[in-house]
């Protein structure tokens, strides 16, 4: 069964809010978050929105522009919101955005974003096809677009 | 100062959400998610709640009515939300509950519930007043009058 | 086969005693025992009790009037002790009382105590019944009665 | 101040006595306990029990003759008994042993045994005396013994 | 003082290898190695081996084209490899190599690999420059040349 | 199929490497490494290299003599190297040394060391015959020597 048949989705349908605080075995030597944990807990968030937009079992194959912005402390409440940018016939991307919240004012500071891209998989752990995402806003549909770049900047940096 | 001078907050301000993922080091010897666990999941969710609401440190003082009604089990998404039910001077009940999402039809199961009980505390760990909490709507008042309803069962229980 | 035809057995031939040390992976971001973890502990604790008294597997049903008296500090020693309160036909009721012990004095503390409610469960995970307890002491008979006003409470809570 | 002038102290107080479950995150690839954590609950236990002995900070200054005589499988009751066999001046020598416990019949099985040694440290980390251990039976006398002859053979070894 | 007056480093000097195995609490619900985990495995290599070039204390900054090729099994042993290829006035781009080792075989299949920057800090968390990378073999001029290719890349793509 | 028919393999074929980093949840209430987590990533590394010498599954079977000469503090490189000493009919010796990695300098610290034997085992968990080591350097004869006399002494010791 091809991916244009199955029913599109939009990406609202399928996005994770999760929050974590920071405690002492997630913190590195500056007591800061150690870096590899924070991954850690977006590959979950990414994987549970893939999850959830194709309904069945995904495996993470690639992670792009993760970038570090701004450091993220002990004791810090972070946020992180997994939305799907770009789906391909058994890919998807999923971006994920984690935010550390300003204790007493609840002011939100960027820390760090980054792009997962996971594949559908059968029983077999074999690539199977996945919803189209339907992008309703302007915002998601430019999500789509770069999304769709960085794939092909992806696929291209492979051959070279 | 006393609480009664602190702004009143709805119990929307500080309402938490977090989702999970059951992974094996999350689960016990029969498959399913371990009890323990799940309990440090709804601990953290309900202390971001109740640190929301005071908008500084809280300590765990007390957990009631924890019930598990139907089992977790590794793969599952699991979703927790805590939302403050209540507010003495200087503490605050939050009550969490936790569902598992089918996959596939995303449907939601509920698994457990319960009631934490925080205190604020200030640097030196003392207990310190509490903004009061306003409820809103019928079920938050309703939640109010329960919540009210453990505390003096559980502060009679104390006496006897 | 009823409850009633299995043999009873008292308190002292299934109580549990277990010794931690609070680590840093322990803690939160106080410096104090993180909650969710110690609650972790006791259900470790109150689960072996409960397996003994059935023979069997158990599954967590429920927690009560879990009560934080007293903070544990990192590097502590802590002793959980665990034992038999109360049985129903499938289910037991499991005391847990946490102290920590003052280095040097070797003086305890009482710190936290809680009740957790376990159901026995056969191989395919459905209740079946248990050995009654029977308590020996006044102090056991008198655990027995309580644990009986807090199951009767409760069961009435849920039908409120 | 010489350990002569410490008042010396019966194994029995502060012998250690700790409960266990093997959990999933316990166990290696071969469902069975992991060596490795083992060990890891061994040495918390031992060094309780020397902090108890020498009522201070301790740290682990060898194991010897760490033995596996049998499996501990995933979700067996694990009964870990630790206590001090032998004091030099400024360290303890420490008999750990491991059992499980069948399901059901409650029989132990030996799983495995060590000694872990162990310094006292005051507050800047140097060795300082330890009370004398004063062994009241003719087991503990035995194993006094056996501890001071592994000490000799430990230090010579050094040496070659 | 600037990054020039430095004294220059091959990668060679920096490289790190570490071998691990994978456990029970190390794969997710497919009984595969959890991709988050393996990230987090790899952005320790990469932080020793950037800490190594620098000889001082780092900060992860980005993650790019980590690419998942072919799943890891519970029980694999895993090898990681982690050399520079770059070096900017403060940064240090890493590559990571990860492989797995059939057993008996011996036989490395390539599973995943990325590219790890970080930030050279002083005790403050500020940037500080770091000596500048002397790449000795045409492979790695290549690899040096790459990287300058995908910072080039990273810079533009947070520009639009 | 005896041992003596399985090809020999000198230690350099089965030798690891790994390399760790100290962090928080690793630690102790000293601030230096917690002694069971470092027995901990000895037992793996010298799980590997059994595996690699005999191409299969391994269990632990003693620990002897290891001694912790220099402590390992948060935030140090660790290096943990691992080699085959001896083999018997169906056990291997393995010798572990760690040393830290001093910040800057690169200067390595002997830190501990011990022995580790493992025995390799069928799909049953039956002791499985393993290929002789083939010693190739004085050294590595010295080591199959003092491992022989290990052995003979803690066989001696179980008889006594």
């Amino acid at each position: 069964m091809g991916a244009r048949q199955l029913k599109g989705r939009p990406p609202a349908d399928s996005a994770v809010e999760t929050t974590h605080v920071v405690l002492p075995p997630d913190t590195n030597v500056h007591g800061t978050a150690f870096g590899g944990k924070i991954m850690q807990w977006m590959d979950v968030a990414a994987g549970i929105c893939a999850g959830r937009h194709c309904g069945g079992p995904v495996v993470t194959a690639a992670v792009d522009e993760l970038v570090f912005a701004s450091p993220i402390r002990m004791g810090d409440v972070v946020i992180i919101r997994a939305s799907a940018n770009f789906t391909g016939r058994t890919s998807m991307e999923i971006g994920v955005r984690v935010e550390r919240e300003e204790e007493g004012t609840r002011e939100l500071e960027h820390c760090l974003s980054g792009y997962f891209t996971f594949v559908a998989v059968d029983a077999k752990g074999r690539p199977k096809p996945v919803p189209p995402l339907q992008p309703q806003s302007a915002i998601e549909r430019e999500r789509w677009r770069r999304a769709k770049a960085r794939r092909a900047h992806r696929l291209a940096a492979r051959r070279t």
